[in-house]
This record gives C-alpha cells, structure tokens and sequence, in this order.
C-alpha cells in the first residue's frame, strides 16, 4: 500500500556529493570532482530518472523483442550473458538539458526544465551484448532489414520509452549494447539495474534503463520523450508545432570549464603553483574532439588547452574528452574564461545563446564562460 | 614540346558562364544559376583543379589497387564496369575554400587561398562502383581487415593525391565510388575523365580525379593536400604546425545565400511578387539539414525558411538542401539578411569570422550574409 503511494520508497540511498535538482524523480548531477576523472566513479555519475526505480528481482527479469511481423522473442538475463558475446564500450553519456541554467541565465526568456549546471553528463566503461547480434538472432539480419524495420523501440519497467534509428541499431560500428555492467560492476539500480540500453554518441534519453521490451517498428516510438521533449526549435518558436521537428538523436558538440586550481594565490606566492582551469569537451556521433580554445579576454585572442589522452573502448570516439589550460595570469584580479572545442568534422559551438535558444533550453551549447577573481 | 612548356594547351573548353578565378590551372565556381538548381548541370558545376587536365584514351586507362603487403591488382576500366554491380550516388561536392572571400572580407587577417565566394560546391548523380566491393576483390575483408590497413591513399594522373580512414573507404553505408558517370553523362574531362573518386560527406580534395592508383597504407597521403593545406588551426595561429591538426575529412555545416528575387519593385507594384531569397545549407559525414533560420535584423529575431524537398540515392543525406524564404519587406530600403543552418546533430554555424580564423581560410562556414536595396 505504502509503495502504490509512493513508488520512490524503494528508490536506493544516492551519494551525498551528487548536486541534488529534484529528489521525486531522482535527478542529480556529477561534483566537479568527479567531472575532473575520465571514468565516473558509479556513486557520482550524475542521475537523470523521469520516474521511480524500478524493483527488480534479477533472476526473474526477462527482455522480449517483437519484430515488424508480431512475432516476439523473450531472454532471460542468463541466456543474454550466455548466448551472446560480451564487449566493452566507454561512452559518454549527456543529458539533453546538460548546461541549461547556463542558457536561462544568458538570453532573456524562460527554459522549461531542469536547470542543470554543467554536470548533467559522465562517463564509464559499459560492458554488455551487442544490440545487432540479439536483433540478428531474433530474427533481423542486417543485409535484408524488411521495410517496416526503421526504428527500435526501447521500453523500461517504470513506463518510459525512446526509440533510435534502425540504421544505428544494426550499425557494426554503431557499438549500441544491452548493458549489465558499469565500470567493472554490476549496473546500479539508479543506472538501470538489471539491463539498459547504451546508445553511444546520441543524447542519454535514448540510452533506456531497467529495459524490458524492444519493439521493432516503422516508426518512432510514441512517448511523449521521444515525440515531443527531447527536440529543438528556431529562437522564435515559443509554441512548438512537435511533429516538425527532428528528434534528437546524435548530440552537438559542446564544452565546459569544470574546475579551477589555486585561484586566489597572491601574485608573488612563492608557492609556484600556476593558476590553471580544466574542463572536457564532448561531440556525438564518435566525432573526435581536436582542439579546445580558450580565451581570457572575451574572445578577442585564443590559445590551445592541453589535450588528456585518455584510454577508451570502442570502434569510434564515443566519449568526452578532458583538457588543462595553464596559461591563466596572476596578477589579473576578475578574469572571464572562456572554452569552445572542435571537433573532427570541425564543427564548432555557436558564440552565445539567443540564436539556439528553445522553450525546453535543450542543448545548451554556447561558448562556456566562467569568472574567476585571482588576487591582484 | 610545347605540351611540356605549357601542360594546360589540351585542357577542355568551359562553359563561360563559370567565374574563373584562375585560368591555369582551373578554378572556377558555380554561377548563381547553377546553385539554384538541385542537380549542378555538368557544365556548370565548380572546377577545381590542382594542376592541368590529363589526357586520357579511356581503352588504356588503368586502375592499380595495392594492398599493404605489397600486392598489387590492376583493373581496366572495362573491367571494373563488368565485374562489379554500379551504383547511382547523389552527392555534394564542397571546395574546404567555398566562401573564404567572405571569411577575408569580415575579420582583420589575411586569407591565403583562392577568394571563392559561395559558389564552390555543387551536387550531382555519381555512377559508379563501391570502393568497398574493388578492395575486397583485391583482397581486403571488411570483416577482417589487416592491422595496418588504416588508410586508402588516392593518386591522380597528374600527381595529385589524397586519402580517407579506411573506416570510410569500406563503410557499408559510406557510399564511396569510383565514378564514371555523372548527372547521367561520361564523367566530364574537368571533373576525372575517366575514372574518379567521390566520397560523399567529405571535402571535395578527397575525391580524387583521374584516378590512376589505390594504395592501402597504415599512414595518410604523404601529399601536401593531405599534410598540409586542408587543416585548419586555432585562431591564434599564424604559423601552423602542419603536423598538430587533423586532416579535414568531414565538412562542417554551412549555409548561403546564392539568389535574391525582386529586390528592386517598389512597394505599392501591382506586381505582386515577394521579395524572396534562396540558397542552400549543405553539414558532412551524411547529416541532414533540418532547419535553416533567417533574420533580416541583424540576428536579433529569426524566422525559418522553407525546405526544398529533393529526392536523392544514397544511404545517407549526402547533399545540399535548396532553401527559399519569402518574409522580406517591401518598404525596407537596406536590409542586411542573414541565414544560418541546423543539422540533425543539431550543429549549428559559428556566428563570426573571428573565432574560426586560420591562414588558410578553409571552412569559412560564419552566419552568411547579404545586403538586399529593396526600393522605399
Ligand atoms: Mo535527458
Ligand atoms: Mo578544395
């Protein structure tokens, strides 16, 4: 009885360094501290749930997949570990909204949502099956996909749903998993305990948790996340028309300034510690970030960060990628730092946010500013 | 003898509606109204040559594929055209320098290229066969290919050379030729006669002309084209290191305006055609055009332009997308217009010139704009 009255009592104790946004639905973001490390420790890596965590008993959880025809195929969580081979893919994972108190406080109208910092986004090592290879042994090779085979549908136990593209699906080199691990363990119950999706590349709403059903279809699934929520408009639209536009799949490219080291160190500190920023960059799709610039005068002048060579996972470039820039002055008392990145398809982020802005402030990727007060 | 002095004697006659930027070798961009059409007729599509037109007898062309352990395999044309099914491929070609005027003429540096204005890309029907299905005749698996099988270098009959990942090259869904035909014509002297690359998605200095040689290397062209000239640097950059950057492969999004319809009837013509503009917005690596925005204040409001429907082959959007817009005042006298383009990654272009600086010029893919003088 208690649990039909509130289905987030049963939600799992969080840890106390995630930033807090909303407690029913959990939805929290990752400390600095743990944007600063590559991998995402599993307790910080930030929590974006649009209901309740499911209860799940392991042994009895079952994945069914109904292609275009009604024919349907059930696996129980053992015959997935044991019928298909396992692989590794370290992916980024990004909320669509990441940065949108940055674009609320930055143009001059209201974003409807949750008004994450720059924190909405992590990292980890996903270990699972491969989408393709359940799909081809439910039925659907890839070289002769029927017609009606467009989109695959995802649905979780607690009712939300997201659909990608059947050619991401099936893609060889598209790395999308059924995952059961996180980082060398068990998936958490707040990350999708016992079986999620991992869509690398594209924006986390596609990425489904406490998955329960697949369904192959000739179009887009119809939750409201993937019909309406998760899309963006021209700076003009204030009443969206949802069926005209594109939903979001692969994720732009953004950047953020995520830490700042010894800034208050006097000019003549003997202490010899630099003043540094570090931040990370991230581009969808498995495009390679490969430059970030900074910028301490406004964006009249530009230098390069420090590139982090991380170690990763998987056949493109699908996580963000970490760099330093030390070239900050002592003496320069309030200094605004800016970051942009590129990407491999140089692609670039827009300057400020009044040409992007959308009524749901999704992607929110301007150039990052933030003020740092070195003494003089 | 005299071919030897000058190499250019036997180049083809053009079309005289093309704006030469230079007449040996050729460079010559696309007039507005060839832009206006979705298919560029052949004769007006842009030429950009690196040096003179090779003379070819098609009977004798041969094509050398030559695999990583040194083995070779020749083909004749004929023999490529019976061996291997054809495929029709709609695809863009855009110059890395398309609309480096306008990068010139809007920040404070020097350009060093030719000054094309935005008429350096154009789009036709490529026939051809796969890349894919020749190099796994000569002997490279997709599924199964060598480890220092990481790149396939092109060379052109007159030296030119270039290469592409091989992740592109045998991409199932990568859609890369070796074209003879083109908008239904033998490939045209100007544009590879008789055989050329096009990979679809990428620059155009990838989609090698005159195709004479395919090598599979573990490191890039060692050409200048691949080194050198196609990167692009931190604004901040004057003196490159040639070695930091990556290769453009993938363009970027961008977008111009190419036609101004009516500018010049005053506002009370019984007339009653619109003031309209059009023009075109064209992202790499397959990436759809999903909106393009107008503003006609400066950027301060924006509308959105109608998208030109256009049918296409090709496993991705691998062209341009025609646009038209017809919002504009009568009675406005100077009216600065601006356009800008969203992909289905929601990318987006840089608003300036400033931030995206190199001494190249290459991707001058800025907001583009255009004054119209519509009569008070
Ligand atoms: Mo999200
Ligand atoms: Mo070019």
């Amino acid at each position: 009885k208690e649990a039909i009255d509130d289905p987030f009592l049963t939600d799992p104790k969080r840890c106390p360094e995630l930033r807090t946004l909303t407690a029913k639905p959990c939805n929290a973001e990752t400390p600095g501290k743990g944007l600063a490390e590559f991998l995402t420790p599993n307790k910080m890596f930030y929590v974006r749930n649009h209901m309740w965590v499911p209860v799940v008993e392991e042994g009895k959880h079952e994945l069914t997949v109904e292609l275009p025809d009604g024919e349907e195929k059930s696996y129980t969580l053992k015959e997935l570990k044991e019928r298909f081979p396992t692989h590794k893919v370290t992916a980024t994972l990004q909320c669509a909204g990441n940065r949108r108190k940055d674009m609320t406080d930055n143009q001059s109208k209201v974003t409807n949502g949750l008004q994450w910092t720059a924190g909405a986004i992590s990292t980890a090592e996903w270990e699972g099956v491969k989408l393709k290879d359940v799909l081809a042994d439910a039925g659907l090779k890839p070289d002769s996909l029927p017609e009606d085979a467009k989109h695959a549908q995802f649905t979780g136990l607690e009712a939300y749903g997201a659909s990608i593209p059947m050619s991401k699906a099936v893609d060889p080199h598209g790395d999308v998993l059924l995952a059961f691990r996180m980082n060398g363990e068990e998936l958490p119950r707040d990350h999708g305990y016992p079986l999620r999706v991992i869509v690398p590349g594209n924006v986390a709403a596609r990425s489904v948790k406490w998955l329960r059903k697949i369904v192959i279809s000739d179009e887009e699934s119809l939750s409201q996340w993937q019909r309406r929520d998760y899309k963006c408009f021209g700076p003009n639209v204030s009443v969206p028309d949802w069926s005209k536009a594109k939903s979001i799949q692969e994720m732009p490219i953004t950047s953020a300034i995520t830490g700042i080291s010894n800034p208050s160190l006097p000019k003549d500190s003997k202490d010899g510690k630099p003043i540094s920023v570090e931040g990370y960059a991230y581009s969808g799709g498995g495009r390679e970030i490969v430059r970030v610039d900074i910028s301490t005068d406004g964006g009249k002048t530009w230098d390069q960060a420090e590139l982090v060579d991380d170690q990763m996972n998987g056949a493109k470039a699908w996580c963000w990628k970490r760099w330093r820039y030390s070239g900050l002055k002592r003496d320069s008392g309030k200094t605004s730092v800016l970051v942009k990145a590129t990407d491999e398809a140089y692609n670039t982020q827009p300057e400020s946010y009044d040409a992007i802005y959308n009524p749901r402030g999704n992607l929110a990727t301007a150039w990052h500013r933030v003020e740092i007060d070195s003494k003089a």
